[in-house]
Parts: structure tokens; C-alpha cells; sequence
């Protein structure tokens, strides 16, 4: 089979994961690169043997066989609406909006298009956690019950980005809510915390820097999430699920299985994988190969728009929580 | 120096526990015994080589330097206001009482009294969450910001105990509440949430067999508490605080540091330790000893009243939330 | 039933070990305490509540039903032949003496005497490692292949005790012989190599600081050893037995489950349990309920006369495959 | 750069292992492929879109930068010594050879034609094992006194592949004989044993089915390598270094973090990577890439000529030492 020719919008950060990952497989290539940085999507033209190009040509040319949306968030929905347009498979970066009404507006003509459209929730494709959930949903613990997320970032992202990011629940814990979905199924109810612990700057823009959550499912099993924008130790991501006849858990990933022992202190490992690049390269790579087998027209396990729109409502209700001290229930 | 002895009220379960404790010290003796249920004091009497008797007994006799009052919850305060008046130091167990009000009405006697009172929350003495908690509040983690406790019974206790329990969140979590506020200090505000999992008996209850709760503090810090009242793999007890620089985290304590390894599985341990008889009773003794020192006048560590009624408050907040799916705000 | 009345003959460090044993114990009590340090033996006699006294006396008196030799390794032939005349048991410290030939010349006597006599290898009693026996024996990693010591001593004793130790296989390794002996039954070969990493005082005894050793039984299975006089991470004593169908280890103890997790370094814990006195705690007391149910004709594990001459067999054969370089074949 | 052209003679197991790794890599491509069975040829030529051809083709064509031997053992310095002669630069498979007289006679022309000739020793390379000898080597445990090698395969190969192997010193110790020297140095004394623990088909070889092995360094540290042809738990390959100043360990590698916790066992983990291919693919290729800077005369680490026959004097030695039961020198 020949490879799917993939073109890129939004060289950034997240679009140079991709464009590694696309590297790396026989299954893709990238053919077009576009960015209104227009050095950026030069420098990454010429790095990975790509054209520059818009996205208008994007979607117009004919060597093209998919898009990878890694442009900034408010662009999404866009994106995704010229790619079913143009009928042309999409795989778009998280959250797919900010704006719940801007989400429910394309909803029904993207749903409806036949257009594959899968979104960029990336953690559902990790080994580790996909072995996790394949025990717990096995039935390895007997009957789920509650799940337990933690999910910290190394250090908080700079002002700038935070400034236009949606706020912590729409920004970071939406990875979260899309894990509890996957795991749990159905979310009815959200009650949300959340705290200014660390940093000035992230009180200054009104949002926090440290959150607790409680969902519940619609068959009373629970998720508890809770996050904090820092962890001195390194990226910290861990599950835990209990059920009926046990538990199962997924600690933090190191680089070896190298400990040291000394006078100070014996058992110790180096710092956690460093950030999401490294702790989640497998994942990037997984994520892009069933996104290959969505627009080959295979079934595949990619999460859909309407997991990308749940994850937001999710984060919706959280703020709203947070903000009213009452639980709030979501309506799928 | 001469041994304390001791009064033993109530003689059922944890009364066995305190019995046994009180042997293993060279500190203390059992001198009476006292239990509705007259053959169940005399076995013990027999057993531990002390007298059975009454409580106004205890109260009057010569021979008691100090009373361990186990008996049922109902009885706590006028078991308490009773060594009160006849001046003799008491330690009480969990919970003080279910009703605030009468807590409320009993408090100021007890507190003015100048009779040393202790309340029994055993896991403020566990070596494991000593040593856990020297390191937090020694800065070894910078400014501590989260504390996750989980906290989980091999299987729950009978329909007839839960009856007149309280509530999972006054008769289980309580011991949460209290860790919570050992390490953060003074809590303000909490949220949570109940479930009905696994147990149709604790629905007909009007119960929950599971929890999650957050609890804020004073300066903005928080705890996250999950319970169940069932786990396959053991008495499940562990605590995990994050700071400005780092995290620290207690681990479930095994029988020995045995592991196999074979097709099936490897570094397998044994269930965790059965139950709070197993895994705390180095802190049963602990308690004891700082008990010893209280009675003797000697600087210590004991939980007060005040301790006893504030997990009572938080107990109370907390089933409030769960009924209205509201933030409870608490007033010290 | 009564309490066993015990003679403790020697006051020095183990002496205190077993005396503090003792006193935590129901079912014996110290009577007699001897040492030719009158300053200890007062010390200890007064400490424990036992009357000072000589090892002559010990054996004529009729206040002890049994003596614990904890004196001088020179000595301890000689008082063994002492309770065998008396007919008073014996729990005699290991090694039972450094000379073969001595060893021989009462082994006839002591083992038709009929009078108890039991060898002071307390990590026979340890939990972890009779659970870890346990499991072998039982056949849980299918037939046993191959077992793996690892002990090492914090630091060296003083040049003094060093210099009259008999050298490192029969002072140190005569435990890992002993151990090997328990799981694996007679052994016919040694091959052993001797090193000098660190200390120039051993080397100047004309002694080893670490060794590696590699025992064959009777069976064709075999033990590793690997010794070292000194660990900077604290007390390292670990086993790990290869069967047909998997692998089951014992890794060092520590003191609590808590683990700090910063910028430097995760997952750490303290260094391990000190030195023998806090990781034995519970093999000594074990020890001495065994010894106690040898002393009342009862059925139990004490390490026999035997099992201490050929743990110095073995520590012999050791010797002398380090100074030829050969395999030295033993025979029972 | 333009990427290396590998020609490579040997299409069994471990030639698609490095097929594959070729093909992974930007900076090598396959070009050519040999093979006595011609049909394994063809299909690898196939697969991996290179030409089939014969070794003597492969060292006259002007499309090989490079030749990748990994045919049987016997061809191996027949192949070295070809390349040095076309000048083609060699990674060849371990052993060099079982026969020391025969690398001899070559060594000289071979380690003197210029010709870059690397050894596939591929532990070396291992992520873990890097980390561990730079740990060791920086001085992060102070001076390095032992080392403990545990190497397990999961099951022995088939009787035909053993019967031609060399014994299990020259097959399979001699990957940790080569280990010991990597973090040791020079080696001056083997003191080796074998048993027959489990196979009968082994013992009918005349060869041995478990080994332990003790080497002496120059300096007096020591490595002490235990061997078994089988473990129920997977392939089992740790490394310990125990250092003036504390001690470093690598244990072994699991497919992903997720343990499982249950009524029977907690903390369990799946058995560990089956075998060579899953537990050292990322060695494969950083072996590959270390050999790519030697092809292309940048400085890199690929052992050498000498490393290859330094490594099978130690299992020479070794055969020696369990046949005699007597420590044999070594001579550099």
C-alpha cells in the first residue's frame, strides 16, 4: 500500500511532534507544510522534504490524502469544515474549540459529512495506558468502580500561551476528562475545585493553577482527577482503577531501570521522563498509525469530534463548578 | 517509674486491641474491666489478669489511674464527662459522638476541665505516616500544596454495625478527615461525593460504600480523600503530598519482602496487611505510650476533644455535600 | 505453663541482644547473668532484674532451667561440654568454635548427651527469609536450580574482634553458609575466592574484605555468595532462589514505605535497616521461642550442634579454595 | 550525508534483526543480502528492497559502504578478514570465533590493515546498561569494587544450534564475559563452574545447562556472572555494581508500567521482554549507529577485534576452570 501523503497545518511545537512521527513511519509522508509563521513552515518544508504551501492549497491540490490540524485552537473549526468540504480526511489538535455554541453550530454537518475527522487525544494511544484499559475493561478487576487520575505537568506553559488557553480545565485537564471517558463511558456529573497554589501569573489571569475533580458516571462509578500545573520530580501520570476483585495501576514511566543506593538514600531513579514529547513519542507514533487506518477506510480506535466536543462540555462544566461550588450535571 | 493503670470500658473488638497493647508495655497494666456484657469482661478480665467491674467503679476505685473508654459510640460523652468529674485522664475512641449538638453542649466542661482527655485517631502514630508527615512539614518538599489520601477497608463491616455507624463519612472517613487535618491544619470548605458501588445492603442503608471528597484549607491547599468499603487486595492505606519541590508518598506495608516471579507474573508480593489490627498496631501501641505521657503530665502528641469534634464537623460537611451537591464551607 | 528460667553467660553486644529478647518475652525470664567483666554483669543483672553470678554457679544452681552462651568464641566448646554434664540446655552463639579438630573432639558427647543444645543462627528465624524458604520448599518456583546470597556488613568491626575472628568465612559467610545449608541441604563442593578492595588493616591480618563463592550440593544445584566488609547504603542482605518454573527474592528491609520524589532523584527511601541488632529484631526474638520450646521437649526448628560444625566445615573448605584456587570437595 | 550501503551475509534470526534496525535508520540502507539458503536471501531482499548476491559479489561491488556479517560463527573470520582485504569495513556477529589459534593467525592482519572491523557485543549498547556503566564509571558510588551479572535466557535453543555452539561459555556467557571487561577492565583470573540442572539433552552434550563464575580483575575487584539456559519468568538480565560508596543496580525491563493487584498477588508486572529481540532492539540499532560514525571515521565505541578475542579467552578460561576445578590466569 502506498503511504497516505499528509499535509501539515501549524508548524509549533505540537506540529514538529507530528511531522517527527510522520517521519518515522512507511505508512505516511508529509507533502505539504503550512504556517502564517512563514519561516517556521520553511525551515520544517525543508527539514522533512515537504513543499510550503497554504491551507487553502492544502485543500485544493491533489497530493494531498489527509491534514493534520496543529494550528492554534481558534482555527480548528475552520480547519475541520474545509477538510470535509474538500473531503479530505482530518486529524485535528485538542480541544477542537473553546466555545461550546461555535462546537454545536458545525457539529451536525461534520457528523454527517462521511468525512473521517478524528481528534488529536493522543494519551488514549500511550502502551501503558491502553494495557490498563484493556485489563480493567477484560473484566482482569471484576466489576470497575473508580478511577483514579493524576496528571501534572513538569512546569506551567509561559503567560502568553496560558493568557489565550481557555483556562486550566479546558487546556489540560481536558486530556483527563477524554481518559475518564475512555474508561469509564459516560459522564453525568462534574463537581470541580480549583487553586492558586504557586504562581502569581496564573491568579493574575483569573485562572488555577491546581485542580480536584470528581465525575460520575452514568452507572455511579467515579473518576477523581487531580492536577497541578508544576512537579519538580517530572512529568507525573499515573491511572488507578479499582474494582470489584481488584486494582490495577500505571506509575510514572522512567528512561532505565537504573536505581542507585547510597549513604543518603537507597531504590532512587532520575526525574520522570521529561514532558509530553518524551513520555508521550510511543503515543504520537500509535495515534498517527490509526489515523492511517481511518482515512485507508479500516476500523481503527480513533476518538471522533463529538469525544473532542464531550471533553470540552466536561471542561465547561468543571469552570462552572469550580466557580458556583455546586455539582454540575452534563447532559451528552 | 510505676505503670499507669488503666480502666478498660467496653471490651469488644477494639477493646481486644487496647488490651493486648496495654500488655505489650512495661508502661502500663490492665487493672479493671468493665462491658454490658458480663462474659465477655471476664474473659478478658481472665485473660489479661485484671478485675471485672463497672464504670461508676472505675470512676470511684483507688486502684485505676487512668480510663480507655472503647465502648459504643452512644456512650462516648458521658463516659468522658465521667472521668472528667472524677479526674481521671481518659482516652476515648473514634468518634466522639454523631451529634454535634450534643458534642457542642459537653465541650466546654471537658476542655476546662483540666483532666487530660485523648481521642483515639491511632493513625496520627503509625510510623509509616509519622515519618511521611516529619518530611512534609519539614520542608523536604518546599510548600506543601496536595495531599491524596486513599483509604480503603478489605470488606465492610456488618448490616447491624452499619446501622447505627453514622454514615461511611462519620464512621470510616472520619479517620481521613483527621489525617487531613494533621497534615494541612485547619480545613475550610469541602465537597463530596458518595456512591453505591458494590453493596445493596449499604443502599438500604441509606449509606454510600464509596467516596470522594476535596477538601480545601485554610491557605488554599487541598486534600483529595477516596474510600471504599471493599478492596480484594487488602487494607489499603496510603497518603501522597506534593510540594514546591517535590512529592512524598507512604506505600501499602507488606508481611515480608518476599517476591515471585514466574510465567504468570512477576515481582508479586502477598495481599497487603488484613486489617487495621495487622497493619496498625505499632501504632495502637505508639498511642498508648503518648497516652502514658499525657496522664503522666508529660508533653505529647494526643488528639484532643477539639480534634475529635472538628472530624466530626468535616464528617457532617461532608454529608451535607453529598446530599446537596454543594460546597460546604466549615467554621472552626 | 511457666516461664524458662535463663542463664545468660557473656554480657558484650549480642549478650544485650538476647537479654532484651528475653525481657520482651512471656514464656522466659533471665535469672543469672555472668561475664568476667563484673562491671557488665552488674550492669546487665541489674537492668534486667537477674542476680550477677558465675557460669560455675549457672550450672550448679536450681534457678535455671537454661543457659544462653554469648561469651568468647574460645569459650564456647567448653561451656556447651559444661551444660551437657549439668543437663541444663543450651542455646550457644555461632561459630561453635574456629578449630575443626576441638569441634570433633566433644561432638560425641554432645550429641548423645541427650540435653537440648541449639546454635544461635538467628537468620534462620527471620520472616522474610523463612517465608522465602517456605515458598521454595513448597515447590512454588518448581524444583530449586540455583540460590543467590547477597550480605553485606554495613562497616568492619575493629582491627581487635577482627583480628581473632578467624577470618571472614568463618566470622561472616559462616551465616550465608548456614543459610545456604537450610535451602539447600548438604553441600559437597566450595569454591571460593577471597579479595582485598578497601581496607588495608584487613589486609594486614592477612584477611579478606569481600568474597565471592559458589557452593554445589549433593543434587547439582548450587549457591552464590558474594560478601563485602563494608555498604555504604546500610545493612544489604538479600537472597533469590532460581527454580524450573520461576524465581522468588528477598530484598532488603526498610524501616517505612515512604519514598520522596524531588528534582534529583525519585522513588528514593531511606538507607536500610542499620545493623543486625534492628534487622534481626524479630529473628532473635523467634530464636529464642524456639529455644524455649527445645528447652520443654517440644517439637521445633533449632539450628543442631551439627549444623554448626558444618557451617564451619564449609567456612574451612572456603579458606582453603582461596589459597590454592582449587574446588575443595567436603565431606559430610 | 549520504546514508551507508550495508551488504549483509547471514539471513537468519539475527541477520532480519539487523534488517530491521536498517531499516529503521535514516543513516544506513541494505543493499545487498547473501545467503547459503537462498531462498531466506530472496525473501529478505524482498522485504527490505535490496539486491541478492554473494558474499564475493557483496566485497567487489561499487554499492557496499559496508558489510554486516551475520552468517554461522565458522565463516566469521574467513568474512573479517575478506572485507580487510577489499577494504570494506565489517560489524561482525559474536563469537569471532571457538577456536583461539585461528584468531590468532588472523589478528595480526586484521588489527593492522586499517580496515574499521566492530564485534556485535549489542549489550553494550543497551540504554540501561549505558547508564549503568556511566553511573559507575563517573564515580557516582566511589571506587568500583564488585560486579554481579545475572543472565538468564527465557529457554534453551534446539539441540543442533547448542551441539555446534562451543558450550555454554563460548554461546552465551560470552556476552557477560565481554560485559565484565566493559565495565572492569582487564580480567587476570576465572574461577568458572557449570551444572546440569534441568536439561538432559544438554548433558548429553557434554555441556552444562547453569554456570556461576567468579572474575579478578588487575586492581582486585571482582564480577561474579550466574548463568542459567532457562527462567519461567522471562529473559532475566540485571546488572548490580556495589561501590565504595554505595551500589548501582539494573533490573529488568517490562513492556509497560502497569501492575496488578488482586486477593492472590499485588504489585505483579507481566513477565518480562521474551527475548533478545524485544529486550534489546534499541541496543540493535544504537549498535548500528555506532558502527555507521566508525564506517564514516568519526571517534564511537564499537568493541573490537581484540574485545572479540578477549571474550572468548574468558570463556576458554572458563571451560578450563569447570573441566579442572582449578582458577585459571589469564594473559592479555
Amino acid at each position: 500500500m502506498s503511504a497516505i501523503r499528509i499535509g501539515l497545518i501549524g508548524t509549533g511545537r505540537i506540529g514538529q511532534v507530528h511531522a517527527e512521527s510522520i517521519e518515522g513511519l512507511s505508512e505516511a509522508t508529509l507533502s505539504r507544510v503550512a504556517d502564517t509563521d512563514t519561516r517556521s513552515a520553511e525551515a520544517t518544508a525543508e527539514k522533512f522534504g515537504a513543499s510550503v504551501s497554504t491551507p487553502d492549497d492544502i485543500f485544493r491540490s491533489d497530493d494531498v490524502d489527509a491534514v493534520l490540524i496543529a494550528s492554534p485552537t481558534s482555527t480548528h473549526l475552520d480547519l475541520m469544515m474545509a477538510s470535509v468540504e474538500a473531503g479530505i480526511p482530518a486529524l485535528c489538535e485538542k480541544p477542537i474549540d473553546l466555545d461550546i455554541t461555535r462546537v454545536d453550530a458545525v457539529r451536525e454537518v461534520i457528523n454527517s459529512s462521511g468525512v473521517p475527522v478524528a481528534i488529536g487525544f493522543n494519551r488514549r494511544f500511550d502502551p501503558h495506558f491502553q494495557d490498563f484499559r484493556r485489563r480493567v475493561l477484560s473484566g482482569e478487576i471484576g466489576a470497575l468502580e473508580q478511577l483514579l487520575i493524576t496528571s501534572r505537568d513538569p512546569a506551567p506553559a509561559g503567560t502568553d500561551y496560558l493568557a489565550v488557553s481557555g483556562g486550566i480545565f479546558r487546556d489540560m485537564t481536558i486530556h483527563d476528562f477524554d481518559m475518564a471517558r475512555f474508561i469509564l463511558g459516560d459522564i453525568v456529573e462534574v463537581s470541580a475545585q480549583g487553586y492558586n497554589q504557586f504562581s502569581e501569573d496564573i491568579k493574575g489571569l483569573g485562572d488555577f493553577d491546581a485542580t480536584s475533580i470528581a465525575l460520575r458516571s452514568a452507572s455511579d462509578q467515579f473518576a477523581t482527577i487531580t492536577n497541578s500545573r508544576h512537579a519538580a520530580h517530572g512529568f507525573d501520570q499515573r491511572m488507578e482503577a479499582l474494582g470489584s476483585e481488584g486494582m490495577v495501576r500505571v506509575e510514572n514511566v522512567s528512561d532505565t531501570e537504573v536505581r542507585t543506593y547510597t549513604a543518603e538514600a537507597v531504590e532512587s531513579k532520575q526525574p520522570y521522563k521529561n514532558f509530553f514529547l518524551e513520555r508521550y513519542l510511543d503515543a504520537f507514533r500509535l495515534e498517527l498509525l490509526e489515523f492511517v487506518k481511518l482515512v485507508r477506510g479500516e476500523p481503527g480506535q480513533c476518538p471522533t469530534f463529538d469525544d473532542g466536543r464531550m471533553a470540552l462540555m466536561l471542561a465547561n462544566a468543571a469552570t462552572e463548578s469550580a466557580q458556583t461550588g455546586r455539582v454540575v450535571r452534563v447532559e451528552a
